[in-house]
């Protein structure tokens, strides 16, 4: 936004649906708010004219057939905006073009280059004001968080060698919608056995494994607001080296929550996991990053990965979520030289292990949101 | 793409998961795929690794951890790539800016008019091809139709006076999941009592009522594909003007279904349902488009609506949900002058009546995918 308002934006264009929501109220799928001159109003469709009324309150409310985007930017250019902001990343190259066909026809008595200079883009203005979570916000997400805490207690009943990873993930939802969830927040990842080592595993026919880990990454939609928690637990006896992955793993997870505090870079947090994990010679094995920010949207902003020289601000959720993935080549290779198996169940198979917690940064350090599921091992 | 190829374009950057599964059968969320000069790349990052060396065939599978799209770029610039079409209605402004950075990056030794020219807008190459279903994605959308039509008979018993919206969604979801679905198509709507007025009024904590409309839109989604319907149930006995408005929306339905056929354009049967509903006198309380297209994604082309010249053809799968919503005020106002509620039962509340069919495009005709859910008026 620094950039647009150096470049003379006056007005700001937002068709994002959550960033349309948090400004306005409005959870339709389609609309658009425009802000200028102390002015605001949403734009939405036909489909949504009772919702609308009911949900938006203090933005005047435009119902028209066309699309959103191209309803406020006519209004803008109606109201003599002569520049205006948009996010480019939540605006494709097409609408983009629609948009400034519809300027270019309602500036036609301003200069061509004017006109052509009448978008500037911008980074996600919204989005990043979204990242701080306000009081109101908070309780929504202490609320989804610990909805998700009570589902993974009440899902362990289920897990049975057998089971299929569908009925798994039924239970789950239907335990959730019953406590009055609006949705999932995305697809739910229910994965055994060798699919453990698929870091987005969602739930299949495979049944569950007489032995071997499962493990569960759901989240809640509540209140509008987004959870998001992942654990790992074991069915039957582990080897020696699915049992110190996990260990290490927790480690890493633990190491990573110790290091949210306001002030600190997200790439600090990255890796205080990273590091205890590299030690336990895990690095290739931890494919991905260790967490992001969660709210309206499953992924926001910040991002808790290596390079990312955001820092940490009280109010923000981000979620710490490190794992290892071993094919069944890195499965056999002990972490010791001469370790055997434990109990004399080898292990040759691929399997995986993630744990996940939401954190909320607070002024003096961290909150952890999904406290209420424990992390130790557990055997079923 | 006429265009992208008149503009010289010799290769194809594909970002949009669903496309990008539908030419590689890659499902995980992030990837592309590049097409140039015979050879095809599939493109995406470490955590997809096992799964893409899985699910996708007959494609070169590179990993790396920069953007999907990024990657592709560099790959078609170093296979000697000087015009690439993209999908500017899949692609945000961002993202386009990235990769144009890559591009100059990587044709440094080209002049940079030539490298200004590398990307070339497309509106849904893929998109276009994926509304004309083959045999194999017909036969997964029969079978997620008829899930669909199994779960709208179960729940009928659930659809009880004081059992809330969220609950009714809560059970529908759950025998889904049974019946070994992915998940949901989209979030699913139970619009009782006066948020039957809603169109898109997804579950709520609202009680069903006594007396009222119940509008059931939902669909499964298996093996990737996406099944979608609407029935509308009333619960005690209707009044006159309920009994009405529900013959008229189906008697539009019926027309519009009726109507389908190849060569037929999407206006043509668009107007079939629209020319019903003006006779009865409920033109503006059909406030929406009468269909659309659906497959890998709940909402494909073609759209059935006013204006829309594209011409039906075999294979395409669309939906034809033609509704009235009615306010209170509108709901009160007679069909003919001097009729009287049925049954003496005033209705004063607003209300509203959908009913969706999945259609396919035959040689000779169409199919209607959900016939096995009556349409006929369903009291409980």
């Amino acid at each position: 936004m620094q950039a647009a308002l150096r470049a003379g934006a006056e007005a700001l264009l937002v068709t994002h649906a959550p960033d349309v929501r948090y400004l306005s109220g409005f959870t339709g799928s389609s609309g658009a708010v425009a802000l200028a001159g102390g002015r605001a109003a949403l734009f939405t469709d036909g489909r949504y004219t009772t919702q609308a009324k009911a949900e938006v309150n203090g933005l005047r409310l435009v119902i028209d057939k066309r699309s959103p985007g191209v309803q406020a930017v006519e209004w803008l250019a109606a109201a003599g905006v002569k520049k205006c902001a948009f996010d480019a990343a939540q605006t494709s190259v097409a609408a983009l073009e629609l948009m400034k066909k519809a300027v270019n026809q309602a500036l036609k008595a301003v200069p061509a280059p004017m006109r052509r200079s009448f978008f500037v883009a911008t980074d996600g203005l919204v989005a990043r004001i979204r990242q701080v979570k306000d009081e109101d916000e908070i309780v929504r997400m202490r609320k989804a968080a610990a909805v998700g805490c009570g589902l993974f207690s009440a899902v362990l009943q289920y897990l049975i060698p057998g089971v299929g990873e569908t009925q798994v993930a039924a239970q789950l939802e239907f335990m959730a919608r019953l406590a009055g969830v609006e949705a999932m927040s995305f697809e739910t990842i229910v994965a055994s056995g060798e699919r453990s080592a698929l870091p987005h595993g969602r739930a299949t026919a495979a049944k569950l494994p007489a032995q071997g880990f499962v493990t569960l990454d759901f989240g809640v939609l509540l209140g509008g607001y987004c959870s998001d928690m992942t654990r790992t637990v074991h069915l039957g006896r582990p080897s020696e080296r699915e049992w110190d992955v996990y260990h290490s793993v927790l480690e890493a997870q633990e190491a990573a929550i110790a290091a949210v505090s306001p002030g600190v870079r997200c790439s600090e947090v990255d890796e205080a996991a990273r590091s205890v994990l590299r030690k336990a010679g895990l690095e290739k094995e931890f494919s991905h990053s260790t967490g992001h920010g969660v709210g309206l949207e499953i992924h926001e902003g910040p991002r808790i990965a290596a390079r990312q020289e955001q820092v940490l601000e009280p109010g923000m959720v981000i979620t710490i979520e490190p794992g290892a993935y071993l094919s069944s080549g890195a499965a056999l290779k002990a972490r010791r030289p001469g370790s055997r198996t434990k109990k004399g169940h080898p292990v040759a198979k691929a399997f995986g292990v993630r744990i996940e917690d939401m954190v909320l940064v607070t002024k003096s350090g961290h909150e952890l949101l999904t406290a209420a599921s424990p992390k130790d091992w557990i055997e079923l």
